[in-house]
């Protein structure tokens, strides 16, 4: 059972893999989101998206590269016109990819890379779309803080935590373990300073998934991505204040920084 | 007391702040190093370590700048040639940055210019200076690991520290805090992958100090450079493979991630 409500959403990366089945499971809910913004970089090729679209008449798709403010800001103006002032409750910052190297092969192109994937260009989507954020805050219960009223949830990975480190033995990769534990950080600051705008903040690790990004890495569990995002999107109904600022997994174990 | 007792030792930013006060107590201790390397980006602009190199001749001053994997590679083969085949002991990534930006005014470019400078030049710097570490670590006892042996120390910050995110009410300075976060993150990951060439890995945090860069952020306490360094020699001293892969402060207090 999951009773997540939210009159808005907006995912990155929504084109495969977890992004792709976040919009499908969002579409399944019992109130389903009457506007859904499904974004990723040539929505052209998202195929599976373009059919979802052409069953749910409150999905859109929008072109949106974390890697261009430009391209934020153009898909930020498009859906504050959408929106036409009630606000974003749930902005998912999904988009995000990997780098097999070693401590040894690591490059300046590589780290600088995933650490605008998964943290610079997640910053800017928080920034941009800050504004709208906020207008669904206002609108909502001004007493707590819940992904239904307005929440930022930043999709992190355990391999991300600096206490586990988790699957070393399978791989360094030093780019994304650097950029997610940076990501984690960001996800805590982010949740100190909107605390007082009434807007929620939290990390969530999806678990090592089966995806076309993931199957390398994929080796801990054989996690289905359909287990996992109804996982997360059960963890998304029930956060609250006391888990702004936190990292928690699929399952709603808190993890360790 | 502080008995560290290592041949050689490179460490960056030396021109000014915490690193000029390494170079200083370096060669004060009562076994200085027989080769000190102090690195910084312009060596003619470093008139007070020009000073000690004039009074010292074990200390060599090379132009470095963390930025520019081909300023690191040169300093490493000129670094290489003078050391002839004795290997560097101790490696302090030291060069740091900071920018008082808010969560809402954080740019692109803070961002990767801060993450440059304190992972991935971190990184590179070891990767470029893995061979000379690994000539030290061969050359020392081989059952332990230490500071006199083999070692890279990282200079972080407890603004890093996701856990305690100190200083908060002081500065959002995201750049900052992100990129110590992932700072962490790579030392941690260092450790576990050259433990077994026999190098130690650590994080050190210097505490608030008064320099040109802490200045405006030295909030907390008023210590002074002398005092930090001071403490982190002493704490250099005492690391061993049960602090490596470990972040502590200028006290030896262990610290959260």
């Amino acid at each position: 059972m999951c009773d997540l409500s939210c009159f808005s959403v907006l995912i990155t990366g929504a084109n495969r893999g977890l992004g792709l089945e976040f919009v499908r499971q969002l579409l399944q809910l019992s109130k389903p989101p009457q506007m859904l913004f499904a974004t990723c970089r040539n929505p052209s090729k998202a195929q599976e998206l373009q059919k979802l679209k052409a069953q749910h008449s409150n999905v859109q798709i929008l072109s949106l590269d974390v890697e261009s403010i430009i391209s934020i800001q153009e898909a930020s103006v498009f859906v504050k016109d959408q929106l036409k002032g009630l606000g974003l409750n749930l902005l998912i910052n999904n988009a995000g990819n990997a780098i097999a190297n070693t401590i040894y092969s690591e490059s300046e192109e590589s780290m600088h890379l995933l650490y605008q994937i998964h943290v610079v260009g997640n910053l800017k989507m928080s920034q941009i779309f800050l504004p709208l954020l906020k207008e669904a805050a206002q609108r909502g219960p001004q007493d707590s803080l819940s992904c239904n009223r307005a929440a930022i949830i930043n999709i992190s990975s355990s391999a991300g935590s600096i206490t586990e480190v988790l699957g070393w033995e399978y791989g360094h990769c030093l780019s994304y373990r650097c950029s997610k534990a940076a990501l984690n950080m960001l996800t805590r600051c982010q949740a100190l300073a909107l605390k007082e705008e009434g807007i929620l903040c939290t990390a969530l690790h999806p678990g090592w998934v089966q995806t076309d990004m993931g199957n390398s890495s994929a080796f801990v569990t054989t996690l289905k991505k359909e287990e996992s995002v109804q996982g997360m999107l059960r963890v998304l109904s029930t956060l609250s204040e006391e888990h702004s600022g936190g990292f928690y997994s699929w399952e709603g174990k808190a993890l360790s920084w």
